[in-house]
């Protein structure tokens, strides 16, 4: 995986539409992301079937970033590559994550690509928005201001003002990953020791830990379970981890199922 | 006019579309307007007949704002009573006008509104944008970062961008003027010492300078008006002048006539 970064394949963020319902949205989104520089557009399970003739008819000179959209079931899987996902929600949300106003998230992205990590933006279904599990995904949550007695942004516009805060700060700032000075990064910062964990390793690691907890008989019921699994995937994906301290921890869940 | 500004009601920036083509946009942008506390929308000489269906279709919650749409035929009646207009356009212009990051104007808008000034923000029909005459009777251009290569923005977009800068920046910063405040103003800066001209009077003083110079042969031909003239409004325009300016041009201009 890190080796494609090497390459310089990603260079801008990639956005995520979870669920997405108007194919007018998806059109809409397409052509906002070709203005701001962006190609990288993930679909999560959307409801219509895919190619969305009403997504082409809006997309104008987008067509092409449509031709490349990637299709997955569920958000796990479209993210699998990525390094740090941002959820964007006006809803406040029951669990600990950092919130970000959006002008003050796109700096961050611009740095974290310059040291190699891949970004998405994420974002929820029209009506609905994100879930929490979704949301617990993300490694923090990125909020765009409005006002409170109409807060609800169609789906394009929301992801048009993340683009714009993307182009204005650093669509040509991020500048090329070299082994070179990813080798000299400092030490000082935990996450330049080791190349930061995918999506993918993280959900190795989740589905190795469900299993073990399951067999554990950690989740006293079924009802109880998918609010504290969501507790725990939340607490670990806001540890933003190495691709080193993930590998620590499925020796460490290993470890501990030997112990009988 | 400026007692209405001492009464504070117009405390948001009015957002102007010239000419445009498509209701799905008009609903768009009010839709979006809502979203960031605006709610003065205008509509210059628009295709097709209002009230447009297929705006209030794109509204959503804000046909509220649809039902106060005012209407005119020309950018000038429309703007009668604003004091400061910015032209939203991507195209450079052969004209001298101060261009602006729109991220770097909103913080104006916040100022100007703060000292009493009515704040219009104009955008162009979907295609075409707006004409060098329209431009020409703006006080500023608005420039929306894009990638060069993808330039042209969706309608409804371009406005979501310019109120999101507005809400970010002021939407809750912008104060009562009240007559003392206005009347204890730096005498420093100049328009302070009077009230800045409204659209509508700068009109009245385009009308009068107009009449004069073509019944003094100034237009040479037909053909060498249309620019010639615009050039004129948009000098005038850039100065930014003050309601006694205006008055004292007037009587300058009615001077001269008398010369004879």
């Amino acid at each position: 995986m890190y080796e494609d970064l090497m390459k310089n394949e990603c260079r801008t963020p990639a956005i995520l539409l979870v669920n997405p319902q108007m194919g007018e949205n998806i059109g809409a989104t397409a052509r906002a992301m070709q203005n701001f520089g962006l190609n990288d557009l993930r679909l999560v399970a959307p409801r219509d079937p895919w190619p969305n003739p009403r997504a082409y008819d809006m997309a104008v000179n987008a067509k092409s970033l449509l031709d490349s959209v990637k299709i997955a079931p569920t958000l796990a899987e479209a993210a699998a590559d990525l390094h740090r996902l941002y959820a964007t929600t006006s809803r406040g949300r029951d669990m600990v994550k950092e919130v970000l106003l959006v002008a003050d998230a796109a700096p961050r992205w611009v740095a974290e690509m310059a040291a190699g990590a891949r970004v998405g933006l994420v974002f929820g279904a029209e009506r609905t928005g994100l879930t929490n599990d979704d949301v617990a995904r993300c490694h923090a949550i990125l909020n765009i201001p409005t006002d409170p007695e109409n807060a609800s942004l169609n789906l394009s516009q929301a992801v048009i003002i993340a683009a714009y805060e993307w182009f204005r700060h650093g669509a040509v700032a991020v500048t090329p990953l070299t082994s070179t000075s990813s080798r000299n990064a400092s030490p000082r910062n935990p996450e330049t020791l080791s190349p930061p964990a995918t999506t993918a390793e993280l959900q190795g690691f989740f589905d190795q830990l469900e299993a073990g907890l399951e067999a554990g008989g950690f989740f006293k019921t079924e009802q109880i379970k998918p609010r504290m699994w969501r507790n725990i995937i939340n607490l670990f994906t806001r540890a933003r981890m190495t691709e080193q301290e993930v590998r620590t921890l499925r020796g460490a869940v290993r470890a501990l199922q030997n112990n009988d």
